[in-house]
């Protein structure tokens, strides 16, 4: 891609840098924290609780990268001690809805997937 | 959660089964792969082709964790040779019409992305 800002981006090309904007926002840690941060401002420890099982230091690498592409906002008030908040940009809130209609989609079909699950390991003599 | 049928799903909770699938939805090769079912069937070297950079040990995990949860088909037909394809289902396809509302608005919007790294790596005394 020579000249990106002429040329469309896709996902599918390994070389274009669209992929990696997809993987931040779709991976693991990055989906659930822009969803979180669709309901609301966060604290570090408070986001940390939501977004349950994640670790201190993959949330910090999350917040780093979606922050650097522009979807989350710092928000570091100089108080003593220091208060820091997350948010959304309105570019990431763009992105977390469409996320959120892929998730809430998930979880209201999650009882045909285990159904399937059931099915395919049955058809296989169980797990 | 005692009686899954019962309960909606939570992605935000790491007991919840629908975190799981969601990130076989929103894997790396997942979310491509589904991306690009959604256009045609294919066959297996097809759609490695097509998701460009995916391994044939990886794309062959994707496929089975997919076709388990009941979003992707496997169509084998007994001839000989054996012609395989591989299509979603109504319900893969439904997910992956709203994985292609995020993967489309991502594209989209790239160069905001792009020029919001420019932005902060350039505030960080560069790369």
């Amino acid at each position: 891609m020579a000249e990106p800002s002429d040329l469309a981006y896709d996902v599918f090309s390994r070389q274009c840098p669209s992929r990696g904007t997809l993987e931040h926002v779709t991976g693991r840690w990055g989906a659930l924290t822009l969803g979180a941060l669709y309901d609301s401002t966060f604290r570090f420890n408070e986001l940390r609780r939501r977004v349950d099982g994640v670790s201190e230091k993959m949330l910090s690498q999350t917040l780093q990268a979606l922050e650097r592409d522009g979807l989350v906002h710092r928000d570091a008030r100089p108080t003593n001690p220091p208060h820091v908040e997350y948010r959304l940009t309105p570019l990431g809130r763009e992105v977390a809805e469409r996320l959120l209609a892929l998730i809430h989609f998930v979880e209201s079909r999650q009882d045909e997937v285990l159904a399937a699950r059931e099915r395919h390991d049955a058809a296989r003599g169980g797990r």
